[in-house]
């Protein structure tokens, strides 16, 4: 038998649907969970807090695969994973459809000036104009990652009549390769990240690369607080050297809250909800795990796969 | 010379671009429309407020052609135009991207909660899961009124993976006519109001059709005010009895103060802004104007034509 430690969450949705050969233990609290880690060989162990995560990492010495429904595992000890050799399977595309439909959301709104309009209902005030006066239509749009949210953001934007030039590490027809996009930056209405969490994607969107969009363009960022440099988005901010920004991801998080960006008439925060603006994550993720628990009995290869060293 | 009253807002974009044989005189203010209108051969008497609108109209006794920036026009004397033999063009179109474009931000906003998430900023308070958890993705929308709205908005929701289900008086494949719509209103967990305001349409959605509607679906209304029992709206909201109502449009416009609308939680007033959110309206306006005038000169037909019968 092969001991499965999981989170208690899933239980309804797993247990009666295990493969023989696996024996699962369940946690329902961070005490149980440390205590449950070192007999793990298989390991379900999110958690609503990231530390504590790391720290049933650290503990279970005989973890042969790590399933997450995360998509980025940046706050894991990967390095430990990678030298114990644990497969790693995560939530990449669990989130995708409810993030892609969350970036539209952000700009339709930036758009439109919706902020404004919620602020008048709150005050029985009937605008006699919109405070937001964009199309979409028309409009072009850089996107930066190209992954199972990017494939999703594309044609949605394209439906709108956006003209969406994608980066991707790998090239291609019509596509930036990651040396190629900075030198275009100012032709974009709409800068969107949507990159992994790496050494490569940190602070790639700096002062130099705010400076060089247009000054009315906006920053879409659904990967990491960390891929922008947040110092030098608050500046831009402030002096309105871009349009504005809709940041579902901040440093840190959550956002204290004496800090400038909840404030800023540009800055439009939204507590990295986009991912949880569903109901099918339990779901979704259970049936991901279930598949990949047959294809672990049965000796197959596991997927998605996390690999450490690319950190995505 | 045919005489031409004209606002004197679309003058930069007109006035050097006018065919001969057309001579234009320009209104900055009511008074001035009221007393140019009698001379009018060719009207375009938009503004802002409706009643000062439909006076210069009943004042244009040699009016031949009316030329408006709006698509519905139920607030002018349209039994006198008739009578008058009038020709009419209007806006359908004009506004149409920005209109459609505004339907999807309202689905999305309502499905992820996003007014939540604004209030939540406002306070400085970093929500910890997402106020609403709807995915556009694989929901089902009645769409009503197929026309130049309309068949913008269908193709925006597809692209989420929204299944469209469209409603129109001629019928067609994969269409529902317009007697045939009623019964299937409980498979739909959007009701989405597009259709002209014509005598057929007013009050179209009553008690019945809410009452026949899923209990966490909700009615979008870029229409007019007048598609829907605003009293019955009022009662299904206050009751739960729908999930929602986003309500560009409301009776009457503006909305009072004291208007129990402004105050429902499930009740989003966008104040008629939906055609406004944009800045193209008059540059597109003033193009259709002209490719009409030279048309008028040379005799041929002009478009779109709206019929006062039709009442769009």
């Amino acid at each position: 038998m092969t001991v499965a430690v999981l989170s208690g969450l899933v239980r309804p949705l797993v247990e009666e649907h295990l493969p023989a050969g696996i024996e699962p233990r369940w946690y329902t609290s961070v005490e149980e969970l440390h205590a449950l880690a070192p007999e793990a060989e298989i390991g379900w162990f999110d958690l609503d807090a990231t530390e504590p995560m790391a720290e049933a990492v650290r503990r279970a010495e005989k973890l042969r695969w790590l399933s997450s429904i995360y998509a980025g595992l940046d706050f894991l000890p990967l390095d430990l994973l990678q030298r114990r050799g644990v497969t790693i399977t995560n939530g990449a595309g669990i989130n995708a459809i409810t993030i892609a439909e969350y970036v539209v959301m952000g700009m339709l709104t930036m758009a439109k000036g919706y902020r404004e309009v919620v602020r008048a209902q709150d005050r029985r005030e009937w605008l006699a104009d919109s405070p937001g006066k964009r199309e979409l239509a028309g409009s072009r749009a850089l996107l930066l990652g190209y992954g199972a949210i990017g494939k999703l953001i594309r044609p949605r934007l394209e439906a709108f009549g956006v003209e969406v030039t994608v980066v991707r590490r790998s090239g291609g027809d019509g596509v930036l390769a990651p040396d190629e996009w900075r030198a275009r930056l100012g032709e974009f209405d709409w800068v969107i990240l949507a990159v992994p969490a790496t050494p490569e994607t940190d602070a790639m969107i700096g002062s130099e690369e705010l400076a060089a969009m247009k000054d009315d363009a906006v920053l879409v960022n659904i990967a990491r607080g960390a891929v922008v440099d947040q110092d030098a988005l608050v500046a831009a901010l402030e002096e309105r050297r871009i349009g504005g920004a809709f940041l579902d991801v901040t440093t840190p998080e959550p956002l204290p809250a004496d800090h400038p960006l909840w404030q800023l008439e540009n800055a439009h925060v939204t507590m990295h909800l986009s991912g949880r603006a569903q109901s099918k994550m339990f779901v979704r993720s259970a049936e991901r795990f279930l598949a990949n628990c047959r294809r672990f009995v049965a000796g197959e290869p596991l997927e998605p796969i996390f690999d450490p060293a690319r950190g995505y």
